[in-house]
């Protein structure tokens, strides 16, 4: 007895205790992933320049690190080039430009094409960014080995060929599938999690935080992310667990460390500098840049995602990679800011200039003979700084461009980086805008009266920074979440404000020209039962209008009744219509509603009992309830079949003169899938999600 | 009709933007009051110590600002010592003290006294904090009068006066009901919002999150704080708005500046050390110790709400603020750490310790002959910093004590400076024993291998902060927004993960010991009708055996019918029983749902028929339904009395075997006041949320 006692409480704090277990085991899994991607990714990307010949698993930072010379150059590390025409690591052999140039162009299509082959052979689901999936997932939707095992090794191998490639992707929409794969995998070894949909959503909310969490180093942004982007129903109990979950995966990143610096923070802004109240009418225009840079992205890649859908662009997806990947190398070769990494560029983009620099981005008139230039500490660009300009306006649309025929290839892909370092671009350029215009007016009283502090008046990485975060804002739609992530990413908690201004203005800017983030828009392009938070229908319906069948259709509602049906009616009824159900009803003179039973579990449960109990006939009664119960008036000689226990006692109902949109409400606040519509206790009709859906997306002009 | 067109347009545009420019508005008024408490409260809290001559509304700090002596003696600056007794700013009379320490008590009680008497005239709902209020508000209760602007005007004053005083009390849950105030009072501009109660709860949300956003300077803890502790509902467009006001309201108060500073940030860390991972157990330790405190403090001040309720205690509350005012201002005066502002006391204790400074906390003896100690850049102690973490301890013991008795008396308190206050003490004084630990054992491998950076090794400063937010944890059980409002509130986003663990572990620590955040204890205390996230019913009961009536009462379940009512039987009807309502059948033989009427409604309808109608007689037939479908048998000569507008076509109803899990959901998503619960199409019993409280608390040994 006390045995018992002592197991079932072991028992039952196992249970409480599981769900913690899982997100820890979570949480460490995806954090080591991220770490190994990184790394990968790292290795791959510096291969398409040359090799560690002492260590060919060292990337180039860590085959220099025992060097004294500059990054660029160190005695270890051979550059294709100088190891096949010249030993000489200075040495400027005529061809060696073009030797380089060639090396990148195949290494960077070899990748690609791996990369490709790998998803199309083992895991077709590895493609993409996964988030409009997973939104659709937490939604309610169930896609069968979207978030297997064998996804998850593709798309992590895939990520870092991808990335190794210098596709114009991102790792983190990816990084959230994968942890959504990795919470999954380890809900399958908690029954009460891998057995339960519900249940195991809370665990794949956990997930999606966490991969935010690693993809950025932020945490707190991964939680708000799962709650504002990915999740559809964000309880406290799941907030609790994601916040866990997520900080798991940060301090495993962190102990790891993959980055080789002890700070989590990867594009960290080390100025400190205040912002001008004035400066809040530029970081207005940047939002709303970013909100058009974001819907025009939007427009063009799903413009291109439907041609892929529907002509013959969408049948060679091996010839596209080649394609698009064979035109990104070339293209980004030659130009300075375009090869480099795309963490790099951005990283920076937002940093600031000191006298010190090399950087044409940092080329200014130090010594100029102004003495306003001191005040302002802002100083006349110098001659490389406009053609730095140039260079990253060139950068700009082509990025624009490659990102769109990218996102939506069969390779991993990602829009954080790439949308964050095109914000960068307009941001940059126009804080350096900004910039020489106070300093061609740096005698104006106005901006005299502004520029007192002792730092620079415009900071230029400011900008960039503000930038990235309206940009991604446009193309997400996200508000908290990103200033959050841009907090974490960038270290500036000076700058929550203009932060703000930008997301909040890009996000208005977004919303009035098209409905919807790109996630929500790819949700629709490809047809998922998703009920976003965009989807409204006329105030005007009620549910009888959306209900199937229509009260004028003439078609009957099929319903079973409690008693008096026997097995040839109900194989009838299953073979007969294709409706997802079946409400039930105390019989065909009082159509009272008394349950609901779905045709699936039906069909199931009768071919059980025929396989069990040979004794049934086509004759046989079918109960659908209590047998006590039966008012037998005729007694059956035949042994009844008894489906009490799949009848659901309790389904959601409405009456027929409910409001559409509270209807909405019930499905999206409580995950239905259906819903009965009952007029004075009697089912009229069915509400499933799929109607709704239809009703929203073809009777809405708002939403095509 | 072009110009009805336009004027549609414009109204239409309008409509639309009217919630916006509600938002902003109050986000306006938010921060301009905050800022006028700010400088009221430093104003008065200086007032007890000493006055500026040459312009009495000057504080202490915008006194000297002219002045180059040092802060605390400057010419201008007269303490009443110097003023009474001797006019040498830095001589030393006997009495000085003495005067100095009379003049602080009289001060600190006449402003508690005029606080509360201000309070009990003119607006009694300014007491307290306000959070459980709010939330119960925007859980979907009504109180009236307690967002007025009596409210709003005594609180803000009350506020400048408790701050004054010197009691031990903060100025953010007061900031929480300000905002709500403000927001309330807006919202009667806007019929859209201010005639709609749910509406209305949007704009409240908004508010609540520029009140955290104004009072701690953290806009997006403050939208956070919103979602998390005080809004029941909050869907993303809400959460858009909230984002918004806050914005607005933390600009209007960086832009009127009140603290004089550039930085926005209250507690700012000057410093960048890194955090070892070794570090992560204290400060999963000073989580445990947070979630004990609060949880210690929450039960004690309780129960002493609970003896003010019930025993002589709550008789006089003036006397009850002169004896804690009283007490506060003897105890206080003499106790360096005590004596001083609150905010000012963290704000010392996070801060880090340089050779330079002379508080007795940074009494390290540098110039030490160990070598280790200035690789780890950690000193032993010195003489005075033992007396320190002393007066740290009784600060901390009086702390708990006053700020127990504190929280619930007649002026209007905040938890949250109090809290971070005890905490950050915690902190700091585990900080400074693992220091000198670590400085002891400076030559063990461990301690070598760990502290090695140029940076010192370990930092008290940085467990006082991750003290603070353990501590706060316990009390209000917040997670993700305590953790980014104490990001915003420090700028130490280098340290997620230490604040992360301490808020973590601080809240299972203080669920494990009780249930509920204190204002859910003090919800529970006042009998509010909220249904928390804590309230939970046994997973075996279902929608029968809770709604009312019970199966096995034998009472009847009030009904009306559609046609077969008569003006005197709905009298009977209505002063026959105190229901909320009634759900309308079609007929006493066939009692199947049609809709529901509430007894409110019902009463005020047959009121105004009979007020308006003459002819009606206790005879007259009552129709629930269009008159046209009466299946008229017997045909009334009488005129019939038509009440079928204020039946509600579309009650939400559940049927008797829906687990009572699932109606707790659908109470909390919904927001819903009450269910009917229908078997068959017939409505057996109701369920309000009074009914499901009343069983949550008195059935449930969890919940007391």
């Amino acid at each position: 007895m006390n045995r018992k006692t002592c197991c079932g409480g072991i028992k039952a704090c196992w249970d409480s205790a599981s769900g913690w277990f899982c997100v820890l085991c979570v949480g460490l899994l995806t954090g080591f992933i991220a770490c190994v991607i990184d790394i990968g990714s790292t290795w791959m990307s510096d291969l398409k320049e040359g090799v560690c010949l002492d260590a060919f698993w060292f990337n180039r930072e860590q085959c220099c690190w025992s060097s004294s010379q500059a990054d660029d150059v160190c005695d270890e590390w051979f550059t294709w080039s100088r190891l096949f025409i010249s030993k000489d690591p200075t040495g400027e052999h005529p061809d060696a430009y073009f030797v380089g140039y060639l090396f990148y162009i195949i290494y960077a299509v070899l990748f690609a094409l791996v990369c490709v082959f790998l998803v199309r052979m083992f895991a077709p689901y590895a493609c993409g960014s996964g988030i409009p999936e997973i939104k659709t997932i937490l939604g309610g939707f169930i896609i069968r080995g979207y978030l297997g095992k064998w996804t998850l090794l593709i798309k992590s191998v895939g990520m870092i060929l991808g990335v190794g490639a210098g596709l114009n992707l991102g790792k983190e929409g990816p990084m959230v599938h994968m942890a959504a794969c990795v919470g999954n995998i380890f809900a399958y070894f908690f029954p009460k999690y891998g057995q339960n949909e519900a249940k195991k959503r809370e665990i794949l909310s956990a997930s999606a935080a966490a991969g935010v969490a690693v993809a950025f180093g932020a945490p707190i942004g991964g939680v708000l992310f799962s709650l504002e982007e990915a999740s559809y129903y964000f309880p406290m109990k799941t907030m609790f667990r994601s916040f866990f979950c997520a900080m798991v995966s940060a301090n495993v990143l962190r102990i790891l460390n993959p980055y080789g610096s002890d700070n989590m923070i990867m594009f960290y802004v080390d100025y400190q500098a205040q912002w001008h109240v004035m400066e809040l009418f530029p970081f207005a225009l940047l939002g709303l840049l970013g909100g058009i840079f974001g819907t025009i992205f939007n427009r063009a890649n799903l413009y291109i995602c439907r041609l892929r859908k529907s002509t013959w662009l969408g049948q060679y997806p091996v010839r596209e990679v080649l394609v698009v990947s064979l035109i990104t190398a070339v293209l980004s070769f030659p130009h300075t800011y375009l090869r480099m990494n795309t963490s790099e560029l951005i990283k920076l983009l937002v940093s600031r200039c000191s006298p010190g620099s090399d950087s044409s981005l940092c080329d200014y008139r130090y010594n100029t003979s102004n003495p306003l230039a001191t005040v302002l500490q802002n100083y006349p660009a110098g001659p490389t700084l406009s053609t730095a300009v140039v260079l990253l306006a060139i950068a700009l649309i082509l990025k624009l461009i490659l990102t769109v025929f990218t996102f939506g290839i069969k390779v991993p892909t990602g829009l954080f980086i790439p949308s964050l370092a095109a914000g960068a671009i307009m941001g940059r350029m126009l804080g350096i805008a900004t910039e020489q215009f106070v300093v061609a007016h740096a005698s104006h009283p106005l901006i005299e009266k502004m520029c007192k502090s002792s730092q620079p008046c415009i900071n230029p990485g400011l900008y960039a920074m503000v930038g990235a975060a309206a940009t991604l804002g446009g193309v997400t739609r996200m508000t908290i979440s990103l200033v959050v992530v841009m907090l974490e990413l960038t270290g500036g908690l000076n700058y929550i404000i203009p932060l703000m201004i930008a997301a909040m203005v890009s996000k208005w800017t977004g919303d009035r020209l098209t409905n919807g983030s790109i996630y929500e828009e790819h949700i629709r392009l490809n047809d998922y039962p998703y009920l976003g938070a965009y989807d409204e229908l006329d105030s005007m319906l009620v549910a009888a209008d959306v209900m199937q069948p229509r009260r004028d259709s003439g078609s009957p509602l099929y319903v079973v009744t409690q008693y008096d049906m026997t097995v040839s009616d109900v194989d009838q009824l299953i073979s007969g219509c294709d409706v997802k159900g079946f409400p039930v009803v105390v019989s065909q003179e009082s159509p009272y509603l008394v349950g609901w039973v779905s045709r699936r579990e039906l069909r199931w449960a009768m071919d059980r009992e025929r396989k069990y109990d040979p004794n049934i006939v086509d004759d046989s009664p079918v109960y659908f309830a209590s047998v006590q119960q039966v008012n037998i008036n005729d007694t059956h000689e035949l042994t009844p079949v008894n489906l009490q226990n799949i009848v659901d006692l309790s389904p959601t109902t409405v009456s027929d003169q409910t409001p559409m949109e509270t209807v909405l409400d019930f499905f999206r606040k409580l995950g239905l899938r259906q819903i009965i519509v009952t007029r004075n206790g009697c089912p009229l009709g069915v509400l499933t999600k799929k109607d709704i859906l239809r009703h929203v997306r073809h009777h809405n002009p708002n939403n095509r």
